[in-house]
């Protein structure tokens, strides 16, 4: 982090949770679109191929280990890309936990962390990020939610509930920032996305690849920078995502 | 505890969060309705007179300290009264959060603790008491929600994530539960109550009272007891409940 | 309609759409409550059992021919009623059409007649009776709505679109007319009704009965009648009603 | 229509209402892409400059006078442009019809002629499109809807009642027609837009354009664009738009 990196034009998009296909998807395409990418994953090592990649095709990009649940941690986090990298303009959160429980048999231990991860943590980077937003009266923040934000399926009480304060959360800020020159976003992703993680543990899922019928992180991140574009007459709130073929 | 109140048949209406007027009068709709109401809140000396009161008038009830964001004591609550008072027919779960702020000010112990207190406590609760329900294959289970559940207002951000989330709670709860003969339904309440805090608080709210603009606990209490006694063919999920002269 | 039911304080609730066994229920259940039903149907003949039926247990019934999709119809009907019955205090409008077909299939006449019926005839009635209950300062209508006034199904576009409709209907009457001390409903019912329809047309549907898979028309009667007897400090906007097994 | 414009590659995008600047937008976005625009309006003479200036900047575009509520001239409009013109490869329906009226004032005839234009001719478009889409197994609708269609306020019966069975209409079809390569979508605009009609009609609305407090319908069209390249693994069924002072 030297020299040209501190300049007063450097504009960074940052990916809290880019350790699937969606925000490495997402982080390319805002280093393409002449954004320095700032990506956060648990294990920062596991980021190092995204950023060669991304440096390979003349973009900029850094990774860092933070823990999005922990408020230290996501105070410092912000704090040492506005000192050392530039100026936040673009957030995405992009944490999930989609696992689905009985609720007879789920654990006030899992039905927390759930909600910490999905929600907790992306109330604290949202508020972060905001902060220094404000200031600037400039800036736009884009939260991964699902079709679990709009309606509580059985087994689903916990992702569910996390999904669904994911949403008012950014609904809630969308309200009170929107005022002052700041986008708020929720995209619906609704379907498999094209994952290593779908790949391995649900090959009848990912079968549909073939057919258009789970989704390319690609093609996500291109609805993340257009929501990024809009001029402020015209922006978009929520919208929804899903293959042609999902049942919905 | 003794005798008596060891029988069989004895049914069990259980308000969590009797702390205000409206537990207060769900507990003493029940009881006039032949439940023994039993109710908690964090100070149970201060059930004492709602106690004296149902029992005034030939009801039975029996007040108990308890955080209902503490899983042991949620647990050896609900081990205690199914023991020693009878089959708990009814949960409501009565409590609520109500702080604004800007998201700009929020905190991440207050964030937190709003979630854990309308929206974790539900879930313990409800999850203890749907184990002792699903065995018997028969229950009513009642969150109090808020419009906060269905839309996230500037400056709520906290509060209508936890209502959001409890939202989605009742909605998978009553998908998974709805099949073994539970229950399980979200009354949305919009408008202010008349209650000592609105009264001492909301001095200008309150002088709505005159002309039935704001909310009487009695009145709401009748609506979940009509909830209680749905026959199975005709459920209700949800309902609404506001003043004739609030603003929706 | 001599003497005796000219008396000021007849009270009458009106249902319109009074051929299928719930509105005949609603009917019922508001005449056992004290107020004269009137009925409406196409063909007024049928309603002469139903008639008998309710005045056989001491209560006051009318039917009358009726198309509520002619506006001059739905006058002369109000007329007749205020000027020698009594005072509308309820309207229950309950005139379904619920014709799936293929969009590709639909005609406009069909498309143009359920829109009519389910939508158009509510808008006719409800704007004539909320006239007179404007100038009284009183009064409780209600639609009976449906699943398809929350979501547009495939092969339901027509259908849907009515029911989404009149669910907009009911919201921006209950607004408007919430301040004179109107209380409008909307019931959401969602699930097959124990009728003729059902019985003969699906069988299979209706073998559900034996475990109050289907919902029962009385219940769904009472639950009119809760609404129409709410304080006003705590009017219901939206009830849904279904079958405990009923997916959702 | 002559020559060139028989050959096999024309793809077409049609827009029925054309008539304000939102429609015209919209068709300059798509001629711009490489579509031939054909608009409709009811008086064809006023989209001559319209297309002049399309054919200014080498785009290619169409005029019809077609009164979108009647099924025949729809019908011969499709026929038309389909074999003289190319195939209607984009459909966008664009009438508005927003007229609030007190319920006690609404006429029978305003009721339905809203409803008619915001909502039939909507049907009568897309099923006839629908209907040639489904032979090629290929195609985007895109409905405009209104905030009216997801909530009914206070004397906008009408309008919202057309409204919600637009967004009933664009469910249904998006549902059963998106298994067959049709992508149907339903665009929220929530705020004024920058037409002469705000501009003559609601000065004090207007004023609120430099600030960028009314949207511009070049940004609108921006985003219709933007829905018909989403590839078929990520289509977007629903997104509102609105400016960034709106409140919500």
């Amino acid at each position: 982090m030297q020299g040209d990196i501190q300049g007063h034009n450097n504009k960074v998009a940052l990916v809290i949770g880019a350790g699937d296909a969606t925000g490495g998807a997402i982080a390319k395409r805002f280093a393409q679109g002449g954004y320095i990418s700032c990506m956060t994953r648990r294990n920062a090592e596991k980021l190092t191929s995204l950023i060669e990649e991304i440096e390979a095709t003349g973009g900029r990009a850094y990774g860092f280990a933070s823990d999005a649940r922990k408020e230290e941690q996501v105070v410092q986090l912000i704090e040492d890309i506005e000192n050392n990298i530039g100026k936040i303009e673009v957030l995405v959160f992009n944490i999930g936990a989609n696992v689905p429980c009985s609720i007879l048999e789920e654990t006030a231990r899992k039905y927390f962390k759930i909600w910490e991860m999905a929600c907790f943590a992306a109330f604290l980077t949202g508020r972060e990020v905001a902060k220094r937003m404000v200031t600037r009266q400039q800036g736009t923040i884009i939260f991964t939610g699902a079709t679990a934000g709009l309606r509580g399926a059985a087994y689903f009480s916990a992702f569910a509930g996390a999904k669904h304060a994911l949403r008012a959360l950014s609904q809630s800020m969308a309200r009170e920032l929107g005022p002052h020159n700041i986008h708020v976003a929720h995209v619906v992703v609704d379907g498999a996305i094209d994952t290593d993680f779908i790949k391995n543990s649900f090959p009848q899922i990912y079968e549909k690849r073939d057919q258009d019928g789970i989704l390319n992180p690609e093609h996500i991140a291109e609805n993340y920078w257009h929501i990024a574009q809009q001029p402020r007459d015209s922006w978009t709130h929520e919208l929804d995502l899903r293959p042609w073929i999902e049942k919905w």
